[in-house]
């Protein structure tokens, strides 16, 4: 089957988008050509497949297959290449709008050049989820109803102090002096699974540059270390101002390995996203859906 | 800089393919192409860049970029898929030509059928060399013109039987009964900086199946265990014939990790490589040339 496609990535994040509202992919074939769309070798390559469809909820509605073939709930990196998409094609004509995921309906803010290029969008990641119980994190010192920030955690006889933030996946943050010296590597994969986290937790690790600024690294839940987690790094900056290292309803660089996002906490509680979507390659490519 | 290009792959071994013919890329910026279109990230994605050239020697040209911006000598993956490209394109008419490499001029055969779409090529990779002192390996038993066939070869005090050959690159091959108990991961990399391989050493490890038939897997000088090393299946049909494992100048099959490979070693001396090159994707790409 041949198949027009998009290449685009957020931060290193890629996917292949296709056109759902021109292109009609069959249902039962979407895992298979997820995963082979997304395989470096025999594919194009890529994190997986975004098929970007008409919606009866919101302006546009997205759908995400991993390149294992799996859909997954929603991805902040494809929302806004997902904005940027439908903005550049001029299926929308504002420049906020809704985008309809498995998780829920989005806000998106397309920031066009004076071209009318798309080269960052801002996405509305929702509110910050703080009790202990609903992160979910259980009991040891302090409430269930409690925030967790700068709170006694012991791993292997070690002390370290742990704040803990949702945004809808449970993440929890770990200050450094010095990125350098994060002990990703061993702390990250040990409290990835610690039992104090049921639904496990994305572990990160942050330098405080100055009050508008943090270095962020982070080992993923199910994936190890990678480039950009959008949900992670605007826990990082809720974390940060729950620690007061950053000031709530200021805009704070937060440099990911794999590039920069602008976070802003609003007074009001929704956590704003700002970030580069990058178009890399446009075309058509060819699949076998009988295997 | 918008690029039009072509992704093609041969037993997983991908490239992007650029049409030398129509498009001019600036020749410094070709290693800056080169690693930009093949990172999966922030790219396309594949193993590296191929440009296909008008040439004053041959029918075509072919230069060949590593993902790491370096240039290769020659690649029989690339070699299939540059014969399917230009035979498809129409650039040449025949059905055996020739093309130029930055090792030397080499004869490809394309197979199209009925409908005249390439489906697989054969590519003349020239002759063994087979004297000890040529492949390069020192000598410890015989002499320096010899043969090195099923020869004793100690690793650690553990006894094994080496065949060793080179196709332009050193090679050795050591059988198995049975290739899920082959000591790759030991093995492969011991070998592969043995001192009596003076230049390293490719390390194939080969199942003979039948008369007709190799299971192969190999661990690449360089690169560890890879899919697919077309020179390494080349090696294994000439090692597998001087042990009579197999009959000079009949076609064997050999099961590679990323496919298979139809290998004949002529009476008159060469190596007729033949294997599938699959079009992946067309379309254009962009890059930044000032990075």
């Amino acid at each position: 089957m041949k198949i027009p496609f998009t290449k685009m990535h957020g931060l290193g994040n890629s996917y292949i988008y296709v056109d759902g509202f021109h292109v009609e992919l069959p249902e039962e074939s979407l895992p298979t050509i997820a995963k082979q769309v997304s395989s470096v070798h025999t594919g194009i390559g890529s994190d997986g497949l975004i098929l970007v469809l008409p919606s009866n909820l919101a302006d546009v509605r997205m759908r995400i297959f991993n390149k294992d073939g799996s859909e997954a709930m929603n991805c902040g990196n494809g929302l806004r290449c997902v904005a940027k998409f439908v903005y550049d094609k001029k299926y929308v004509h504002k420049q906020s709008f809704e985008i309809e995921t498995k998780s829920g309906v989005v806000t998106a803010t397309v920031h066009p050049d004076k071209d009318k290029h798309v080269e960052s969008v801002t996405v509305d990641m929702g509110e910050p989820v703080l009790e202990r119980s609903n992160i979910p994190m259980e009991t040891e010192n302090g409430g269930l109803f409690d925030e967790v920030v700068y709170e006694h955690f012991r791993v292997d006889g070690d002390d370290y102090y742990a704040t803990a933030v949702s945004m809808g996946n449970p993440h929890v943050v770990f200050y450094q002096d010095n990125m350098q010296d994060a002990p990703i590597h061993t702390l990250g994969p040990k409290v990835t699974t610690d039992e104090r986290f049921p639904e496990g937790v994305n572990v990160e690790f942050v330098e405080v540059l100055n009050e508008a600024e943090l270095r962020f690294r982070v080992w993923e839940r199910g994936s190890g270390i990678t480039q950009a987690c959008g949900t992670g790094a605007c826990a990082s900056v809720v974390a940060s101002a729950l620690n007061s290292y950053v000031k709530r309803g200021q805009e704070v660089t937060v440099h990911l390995d794999g590039g920069d996002l602008w976070i802003t906490w609003l007074e009001s509680g929704s956590v704003l996203m700002r970030g580069a979507a990058v178009t890399v390659a446009k075309g058509h490519t060819w699949v076998e859906l009988d295997v």
